[in-house]
């Protein structure tokens, strides 16, 4: 079921990848450009299933490290990914058979094409969350024991660092190191694994799913926002204006926090979005409206675009919505990576769908 | 020439690498008891000519990188050496002939002779720089043109870092900060070239030299600063005391200031050292007295033993002298590396002989 990935695919795929971002994996739009520029210079891309793939070949888990605020103006120069695959090639002693997004979020989701497509090779439907996560160990490879090593990662100068660690919280810990030494952000590939091992590590179906998503939105008459909620049976948070952002870029991530103050039926509510990189936990007078790994995200009130932590800004109409994540993050192993106590917050984690029924 | 570095050999060799560390290359006191105890447990290790090793195997250089404050305290635990040559020599396809200290400094001066007892390899004759400098490319093999990259990098627990980059600037770059994320320091190897390059890109016969150093310390009856002070042609710049000592490790560097107030014949005078891991300046009133690539080390008036900068403090009794770096540091060359400038200094070098005509 071989697909092609044409300009209207990529189109859709943006606007997916923002929503399924939950604010972060880097601004879709430069994205979109990125994918829509190599598509035409080198053909579009296939977009394959894992079954389609000989099981013994590699799957290249890919994408941008580093932070959003960063990655929106310190831009790829697109060999990035012609030579992370052929090290990792090299060290693996495996053929790659398709890119895959290591997170369907954001830019992220669009990079790995505009790599593939140079390189004349397909693009995996299926990635490592299903959404954006900051940290490097956040993916469904690293819950099924695939290693992290050997990660390559190179800059758009051409340097080039291959780490073997012991783990994947050094992982994160050195790729971060070496991202905000680039200047903020690079690019890198972890947990690479055989085909085989793809089809059950994997989040699968999310680059048709996104584009789904991202159709409904184009093809809404005259509420996207009542379009998207219902394509991805979101719970709405909140609707109304950003009225406060606080935001800094540090240590390799963006972090701060979000103010939306309610407008219409929502006037008096004030909903507090925390972030890292992606938004982690809506916050209403104290109670929790959603946590990761559940996807939070802010949607221009008029086009239902998403809009990435990097971009929100005071006086913004937004509506927020958020939306269950992929099984697996809501399993003990899954909560453990990603839930909100592995970023610090003392609170147990409640999917939003129950959220949504206790404080409604 | 082969000759065994018992454990004789190892006393004298601390002795003298802790001189020419010039106040770094770490603790030579914590890297004689490694070097004693892996000769202990595996037989001493050989010292050889370039000469007298194959023209096409590789040499490699290495030690610890990072800041000698913290590596006085967070220790190798052996394994690094062998986990760097294992990956040295997939990574070119050459069979390691010899270690080779990267620089002859202190603990860095025989940290190498630990791991080659343990490898049964023998160690080269030589190294890159005839000193301690604190950042990567201060190497002679840089100077000659040879390649950072590959370069290996490794810590206590297993983690493993190729490095490839399109300088030795990034290669400083991206491995402080790899040093610092470990915890401060770590172990490397870069610039590995072949026996035929290493007989002209290194400083040879640096390793005898700080045997002969260390010796004459050891045999002097009364006055081994004096016999010190023969023996390497060193300039006394004051004698008297530690007065304040001004020392922070940031940024993987051990960075800050010593004064020393003279005493006796000296009595008036206050000398200001200023330090990057190394005693990089002495100043009197504003006036140089000594610079890089010129080395300044501080010895304890009464054994001579030079004190390093992570361990240099309030009331020593101390004798500051300097004396005249390897000549190829004094090329325009070295200079561009290693002189005043590189180092942030707005003055030009003057080697410390002529300032001490001046000065005397």
């Amino acid at each position: 079921m071989k697909r092609l990935l044409d300009s209207d695919s990529l189109r859709a795929l943006a606007k997916g990848c923002a929503v399924l971002g939950a604010g972060g994996g880097g601004d879709s739009y430069r994205g979109l450009l990125q994918a829509l520029q190599a598509t035409e210079d080198h053909g579009p891309v296939p977009l394959v299933d894992l079954d389609e793939l000989p099981e013994d070949d590699l799957i290249m888990p890919c994408g941008a490290i580093g932070a959003p605020t960063v990655s929106i103006e310190k831009i790829e120069n697109g060999d990035e990914g012609g030579r992370l695959r052929k090290h990792l090639e090299d060290l693996t002693d495996r053929r790659v058979a398709a890119l895959m997004p290591a997170e369907i979020g954001g830019s992220n989701g669009l990079i790995p094409i505009a790599w593939a497509a140079r390189m004349g090779l397909p693009l995996a439907d299926a990635d490592g969350m299903g959404r954006a996560f900051p940290e490097v160990p956040m993916v469904t490879m690293h819950l099924a024991g695939i290693a992290p090593s050997p990660a390559v990662m190179t800059d758009e100068r051409g340097n080039l660092i291959v780490f073997r660690t012991i783990s994947g919280h050094w992982m994160e810990r050195l790729e971060r190191a070496a991202a905000v030494e680039f200047g903020g952000n690079a690019c890198s590939t972890e947990y690479s694994l055989t085909v085989a091992q793809a089809r059950t590590a994997t989040v699968r179906g999310s680059v048709s799913l996104a584009i789904r998503i991202g159709r409904s939105v184009m093809v809404a008459d005259d509420n996207p926002v009542t379009a998207l909620i219902a394509e991805i049976s979101a719970v709405r948070l909140v609707t109304g204006k950003v009225s406060d952002v606080e935001r800094r870029t540090t240590a390799g991530f963006a972090r701060g926090s979000v103010l939306v103050e309610g407008l219409g039926d929502d006037a008096g509510r004030l909903i507090r979005l925390e972030l890292q990189n992606e938004n982690l936990v809506a916050l209403e007078r104290g109670t929790v409206l959603a946590s990761v790994p559940d996807l939070i995200s802010v949607l221009d009130s008029e086009t239902a675009d998403a809009i990435g932590t990097e971009r929100v800004r005071y006086g913004q109409r937004v509506t927020v919505v958020a939306f269950g994540c992929d099984p697996v993050w809501r399993t003990p192993g899954g909560l453990a990576v990603a839930g909100p106590r592995a970023f610090g917050y003392d609170f147990d984690y409640v999917p939003v769908e129950e959220l949504a029924g206790v404080t409604a």
